[in-house]
């Protein structure tokens, strides 16, 4: 590791840590990955985002100007990374036990894409609000790789379907894959 | 209600209403509630918070100026805004089921108040960052009253414990209480 380079202690699994390595490649942000093979869940990450967007607003803003766009943002956000995915991280699941996992899982994922689709209705364009990207991007595409890892039917979602499918074309999105990790285990590169 | 007054659909016990109400007291915003009896829990009310501070940033700032404690704020207020809360929310524990659902809560508060206190012995000054009131100090204070109605001994987080008791001490937090709502049944009045 090169001395003032940052270090992002990552799992390649992780959707916390993708959409930090997101962030990073969207801001052309050179870092080095300290692999960790148990992490921390939880929506932690995303001060990890304000902080990049704080100090680095440059090559690519990830919060809007506008401050009721920027609250868009933010809710749409929070939705995902405090209203969905601490509900269905490992240490959870763990807890829920082996048998009811999957339908627990898919439970809080439905409840919770049938608010974002309906509030993704009023504020998306060809991203999650307008036409330009934001933190609400980077905590959508990870949240619907875990969706489609249980199984969950997404022909419900059609705008948040079409929005992942969009920003899954983008070379950003593609380097911070957890296919594409230091740490990705053979049978899960893609 | 009267025009141009912000409204805030509100539950007198749930935490992330009673998080925003300590903002609007902080920053002497005048506004109606409206009372709902079922909430929409998780984290979203966060994106009320720094809309809230970007568009009325006096008499009380909730973010401080330099990047690295705001970037300390916003990790405390998401560990519990996405570590702690959303895991035993009224939604959560009906889904864990009566049994269990006191221990499932008392587990999840623990585990998470154990990274906060670490987290808080590097950060904390007389409140969560520093000697300056933040958005970490209106999460702190509501989790902390979540963890008393979960009977969790706090004898163990001597820092949670001693900033809690220093918030409490002041106006925004006493007339944002739950005891004290419009909706609060009489069993719950102060």
């Amino acid at each position: 590791m090169q001395a003032g380079k940052p270090v992002l202690y990552s799992y390649f699994r992780s959707s916390c840590s993708w959409r930090v390595r997101i962030a990073l490649a969207l801001k052309g942000i050179d870092y080095d990955i300290l692999p960790i093979s148990l992490i921390k869940d939880g929506g932690q990450q995303l001060a990890i985002i304000e902080y990049l967007e704080e100090t680095r607003p440059t090559p690519v803003r990830l919060l809007p100007q506008d401050p009721k766009k920027r609250a868009h943002v933010r809710m749409i956000s929070d939705l995902i990374a405090s209203g969905i995915q601490p509900l269905q991280n490992l240490s959870v699941l763990k807890k829920v036990g082996q048998e009811t996992q999957l339908a627990w899982a898919q439970a809080v994922i439905n409840s919770g894409f049938g608010a974002l689709e309906h509030v993704l209705q009023s504020t998306a364009g060809k991203y999650c609000v307008g036409n330009e990207i934001s933190m609400a991007d980077l905590c959508l595409v990870p949240q619907v790789a875990n969706a489609e890892r249980f199984k969950v039917d997404l022909s419900s979602y059609p705008t948040i379907n079409r929005i992942n499918k969009t920003l899954l074309t983008m070379e950003a999105f593609q380097v911070s894959h957890p296919s594409r990790q230091p740490d990705t285990p053979p049978e899960f590169q893609a």
